[in-house]
């Protein structure tokens, strides 16, 4: 085992969804094969790839047996399960690292990391009792949210406080889970950076982009993002510094508030990101490609954009407009293959070249 | 059966080499599963499929359950058996159509099919005898080319004829196959428009690339082509009378070279080709898209090209160069999966944007 892999070397991903799907792609491209590890039937990624394993995260026979067939395991989500990462760990390497997931998989400590860095967060207090969260409201206030401090995404695991009478109702929500209390911030715009960390450390950010939220899930990001030239130098930077901090290898998506009072970090996902798809059209080398360079040990590539682009989400219904989007100019088209439509499920993406000519 | 594929469809390709791999990621980005037919063992596309068959192209069980298991059939190359595509057109449609094939397998009949057009090709002959070649070369003299009238591609079944005098060793090397000779052509360059057509007869052409060879084999594909402004709209107008005589479906490759004569057809391939890979990275919609979009009878994308690009084929030992190519910036790299290289593979390809600032 070495930590560069050659053409033919095996990926292992964790998760069959539209994220392994991508990467399952990208690695393909470089000449890898992959191989996915899945608890769920007919998983997404399980059409694009050499081999699935669908198996629970508690199968420890199957997860050695998985980690024993690749040369390396990345994944496309972070709540993977500690035991499930030592068994996988005891025989090939996790890429990014144990580190970065123990960051970000606890939104307390994922906040006193960044704040140990020196970045801002929005105020935050950790949540346990009733009269934890009596007493950081007196501090945070209202309006504020309460979070789950693990297992949260797509704004599940959240309560909104409007004012401090919905104190009693909101930790209810959390169902007894350990929870952070988040002061709501002032802020113009949200913009995340897509950023990679090589195994020898080099950095490569790609231009941050601009992402507008409906109904807790991402709907638009929009290149290029609302941002001065030293807004644009800072989130590059800060997001330099995260990875640093992690010995990162990888891709990380990193989330932004842009405030009259800088940019305040809203949270960091240690893998490819939602609002890094435009990169698929955008880019020479694209968020998944980059990622799976980095995790096999190459070089990455530059993250020069060649064009002004927008990403939307397809999300459910959204599903209904395919027939015309298809016809839509300048649209590159990205589906999932999922076999059922719900309301809130992410179906696909698209991806729209601006033209100003 | 309708002629119009919803997401989830099936879409049989016949043929696991690297084309099949590319129209099988393309098939899966717009919701589509692929089901490859392929002989040989461990085929490239077999990584990124669904299924694959792995049979004899005489295995009419093989074929037939293939075809039942599917929406449509095509295929990345254009010597398929006669006995095979009737097997399968008793189950399901295959697109392009029989026309396409039934002309472009024969080199004779190809000829035949674009002068009964109207459009220029080398002058040719038919030679079954050496007393055929003899008298071809009174008219059409040396330097020349002796061709097999079928299965040929990348320089093989070909013998150049220097001088009249090569007659009999030319012959010989056509080992008694059905041959054509054609006499050279002077041109200044060669150029290939890859053109699509959809179900309800739309055409959409992207640019013309310029075309460099090799030993026979494609080297590099540079866009913008150096062509002048009525060439180009030649050349989109002459591919678009040859889609629409052959009411065609999908995805053609026409190789022009350019003359002061202008446009003559060197050759043309009924399906997505080599000098179309720049698309990948110079296209919201790629070949790849095009031709699934094309056969699953949606709409085409309208093929605007937003960079500048080159193209480079990874033959044999260029493999080596890969640890390199690997750094360049703006450079996308597309390899095959390919478990061996060998002298004269195509392993891989590489596209360069170009940065003019």
């Amino acid at each position: 085992m070495t930590d560069v892999l050659k053409p033919g070397a095996t990926i292992g991903i964790l998760g069959g969804g539209q994220l392994g799907r991508m990467l399952s792609v990208a690695a393909s491209r470089l000449g890898f094969v992959t191989h996915i590890f899945e608890p769920g039937a007919n998983p997404p990624a399980g059409h694009v790839a050499d081999q699935v394993t669908m198996a629970s995260y508690d199968d420890a026979a199957a997860l050695q047996t998985f980690a024993q067939s690749v040369d390396v395991v990345t994944y496309e989500f972070e709540n993977i399960p500690t035991a499930a990462l030592d068994v996988i760990e005891a025989h090939c390497p996790i890429r990014p690292g144990r580190e970065a997931l123990r960051v970000s998989q606890d939104r307390l400590t994922e906040k006193g990391f960044l704040q140990d860095l020196g970045l801002q967060t929005a105020p935050y207090a950790d949540i346990v009792t009733q009269s934890d969260l009596e007493a950081a409201l007196e501090t945070i206030g209202a309006p504020s949210i309460l979070k789950t401090r693990r297992f949260g995404y797509d704004g599940k695991g959240q309560a909104r406080l409007k004012s401090t009478e919905d104190a009693g109702s909101a930790l209810a929500d959390m169902a007894g889970a350990p929870s952070i209390l988040e002061g709501f911030i002032e802020f113009s715009h949200e913009v995340s950076v897509i950023a990679a960390r090589g195994i020898t450390g080099e950095v490569s950010c790609y231009d941050p982009g601009e992402n507008i939220h409906r109904d807790g899930i991402l709907h638009t990001t929009t290149l290029p993002a609302r941002l001065t030239g030293s807004q644009r130098m800072d989130a590059i930077l800060l997001a330099g510094k995260i990875l640093n901090a992690l010995d990162y290898v990888g891709v990380m998506g990193v989330e932004l508030f842009v405030t009259p009072k800088g940019l305040i970090v809203n949270e960091i996902a240690p893998r490819v990101h939602n609002s890094g798809h435009w990169t698929q059209n955008g880019c020479a080398v694209d968020q998944f490609e980059q990622h799976i360079r980095a995790i096999a040990g190459w070089p990455l590539g530059d993250g020069q954009r060649h064009s002004d682009i927008v990403m939307e989400n397809l999300i459910g219904l959204d599903m209904d407009r395919l027939d015309d989007l298809i016809k839509q100019s300048d649209t590159a088209i990205h589906l999932y293959g999922k076999a059922e439509t719900k309301p809130g499920r992410k179906m696909g993406h698209f991806n729209t070249i601006q033209r100003t000519s």
